[in-house]
């Protein structure tokens, strides 16, 4: 519980309104109640502002509202920023916790450092070394001679096959499966698939954060590699050899196919598909569901569409699409007009 | 095993050809064999019926057959529910265990209702709540309070993240994770991603079933949100605060992006894409691959297309597209055409 | 460790360099180091043959250099199939474990094979076989009366629901879901979903691979069968019914519709969605992010696009899609004349 005074404090914010009012909790602008306090980001939201029950709003230092408002305002420059500094505060995270729980399989050898947590039913396998403060949830499976850094969190269920390898304060969450065989096979006489050994591993560098039930896979030969502050939402599909740049994020039901080099700083849509064996440009933007079959060489190009063009093209071509009809009309217009014409 | 007879009285039917042959189960139409009962239901399989090996056949009030028939018709209003309703009985639903077994974990003060199973390797974390009748099965982890309602089945691997609420008479399938963080972030200036603290929970109405690995994030404050009667295919992607209304089924493998808002009854194909912040009235619909960008206002519209576009205008659309080549052809004419008006 | 005449006569090539040299490891090309082998397979691979620092490297019998190259070739008839035919023997595939680990779960009566390995965690249940030389590995869960064959590898957290038949010689990944409820319901007056029994299984042929978190629905009625020698790769969705003839390939993230019957040999790039009750000739190819809503009834047919289209014409719409602004222009061209004529 803090006063509206003191919350302007720490988001450095001036008030509008009784500072000395108590807030309880945080809530999404249209949910607000009582002894809460909100926030306004998208100009759609804003008429929740008129009819909010919450007792504060952040806001920006420019906004002028178009009507009465019977709430506190606190002025800051990034209103979103101020209220996610918030959250931590109001909701400060639950602790981890410390020790090794019976129930546990922890193979002679492994090596754990201090502060680390090893839960019930979770499987370590011979070679594995465990990295100080982290956490290894129920459950999960660690292969043989996988490592994991320091304050690196393996979420319930999840698997790492042999040799994998995770940095430091890393986030994995569940059902992730990180390193099984890719999908490599040649075609015999018979039209049978005959398996590619995958004798690689995966590397997930420091600051990667998995979202649930990703799948990585190991590399044919050498790594797939996840680099530094990579973050990739749900149902993520990484394939054999892959390389993510650092800080590339990746939303939710995304493929890479196999070999495909992804540099820094890139943003990937959701339900994207990118061809194997293909490079991107740091800072190279894929909007959703689009299909990526060509190397992008320029830095921060923005693509959309399947298959994916720059985006200014693709708008064209999609609004195009929507005169098609229109098109088709003036065609019928123009032939029925040239037969007039050439009757003459 | 039941006679003819016995079946037309269960499904109310009325028989044609000999009523007093034994029936032992049931087939599909086109997997037919001597004693067992089928069901014609799609005009397309049709052909089937003056090839099957099955005794007996249930088929609609109305239907005629084309050609001589070697099988005794049971004539229902619909064949389809008479066959469902006949599952249970040749297939009775295999009983539930009951009891604790011994080798799973549960944390001191949960809190366990009568003729609740809790499978070996289960874990389940301090403040839960097993409701009457609930079901947990082997290697599925339950987080620090959360609250499973009565009659609920949840089946092996599935993880629930801490405060997960799940509603009466749920089904969760195997490989779910329900409650992990969303996929929020903000840049700092060195383009790398700052987590946005996630505190917020899902809540599970009852009569929820969930398929396999689906994915349901929690909110980043307050509730992501899936209502009562809300049925969801295999590897469906849920993101935070998320809200399914009631009744709502989605089909496997699309996704729904943060914070979009769902009307009940709504009926979404697979591999679908739902952006975030939108709005769907109730009882939309939308067909499989589609790509939904905006907000659907009006009850009962029916949406295809990427971009989604009213079904109407889509087919519109797909049959011009096919006709382009064409289009050019004509276009190609009319100039030539015109080339010689202008040359006399 | 071998030397490049000893590698030469095992893969029967022809060396053009020093042929005592010692290598010690295999590398991509890309990524070559002092003793090291690779191979030229793509020529966009070309380049590097120019700076790799491998010393040897896998050639065709045709290739000619377009530069002085400083590495021993080795010339073979398919590099691609020489380079594979080594990883195997410098890369031996680690053993698997044999014998039961004391704190899996066991149910009493299980029949198991000689040369079984069973992880602690893995959940057996009552009426499973588990044939000779199969691994169990933890945290797996066999439902009643599963079936698996000879020599079949179960990774980490796979789970495999009562009565599902899996054969010889395949490798389960992690977090496949093998036979949980298909999506089926019938709608009641109130809207309401009613949940159709599902009481059939999923059977598993011979020389199967499932990549990670792959979904297969146990069939309404009958079985969903996976024929001898499909691959599939990560998370894709196989639902009730289904049928995948010998040899089918399904690549990342596809779902195939209940019903559907699909033949051998078939190529199904990733991303792919196939509607329910439709059937696929052998070898037909479908192109990644296809949509697929009609039989295919010739053998090898090549689709893509959504709807699918026969390659040719697919890529002919594809075309002209990119020239609709071009179309445009020339459309407005025309009528500019034709008004000008009719001025006249």
């Amino acid at each position: 519980m803090l006063t509206i005074s003191e919350i302007a404090n720490l988001v450095k914010g001036t008030v509008e309104g009784p500072s000395d009012l108590i807030i309880n909790g945080l809530s999404k602008i249209e949910e607000g109640v009582k002894g809460s306090l909100s926030f306004l980001h998208r100009s759609d939201y804003e008429p929740f502002i008129y009819t909010t029950q919450s007792s504060a709003l952040l806001v920006s230092n420019e906004f002028i509202p178009q009507q009465p408002v019977n709430v506190v305002f606190i002025r800051v420059a990034n209103p979103y920023l101020a209220f996610n500094s918030l959250l931590e505060i109001f909701y400060p995270p639950s602790k981890h916790k410390i020790g090794i729980e019976k129930q546990s399989h922890i193979a002679e050898g492994v090596e754990v450092g201090v502060e680390v947590y090893i839960g019930a039913f979770a499987y370590i396998s011979e070679g594995c070394k465990i990295g100080k403060g982290s956490k290894i949830y129920p459950n999960a499976f660690l292969g043989k001679d996988v490592i994991v850094g320091e304050n690196t969190v393996i979420c319930p269920n999840v698997v790492v096959y042999q040799n994998g390898i995770i940095g430091n304060q890393c986030i994995i969450h569940s059902g992730c499966i990180i390193g099984s065989d890719g999908f490599g096979y040649t075609q015999n006489a018979e039209h049978q698939s005959v398996k590619i050994p995958q004798v690689g591993n995966v590397i997930i560098e420091d600051f990667v954060e998995l979202g649930s039930n990703v799948c990585i896979d190991r590399a044919t030969l050498g790594s797939t590699r996840i680099g530094r502050g990579v973050k990739l939402d749900n149902m993520v599909h990484i394939a054999h050899n892959v390389r993510l740049g650092e800080n590339t994020l990746v939303a939710a039901q995304s493929g890479i196919s196999g070999s495909t080099d992804i540099g820094k700083n890139c943003m990937i849509g959701g339900q994207v598909g990118v061809v194997g064996h293909i490079e991107l440009a740091d800072f190279t933007q894929i909007g959703a569901q689009s299909g990526v079959s060509k190397s992008v060489t320029e830095k921060g190009t923005v693509l959309r569409g399947a298959p994916a063009q720059p985006l200014r093209e693709q708008l064209k071509i999609e609004a195009m699409q929507r005169q098609l009809p229109d098109i088709l009309q003036r065609l019928n217009n123009i032939e029925a007009k040239l037969k007039e014409i050439l009757k003459k």
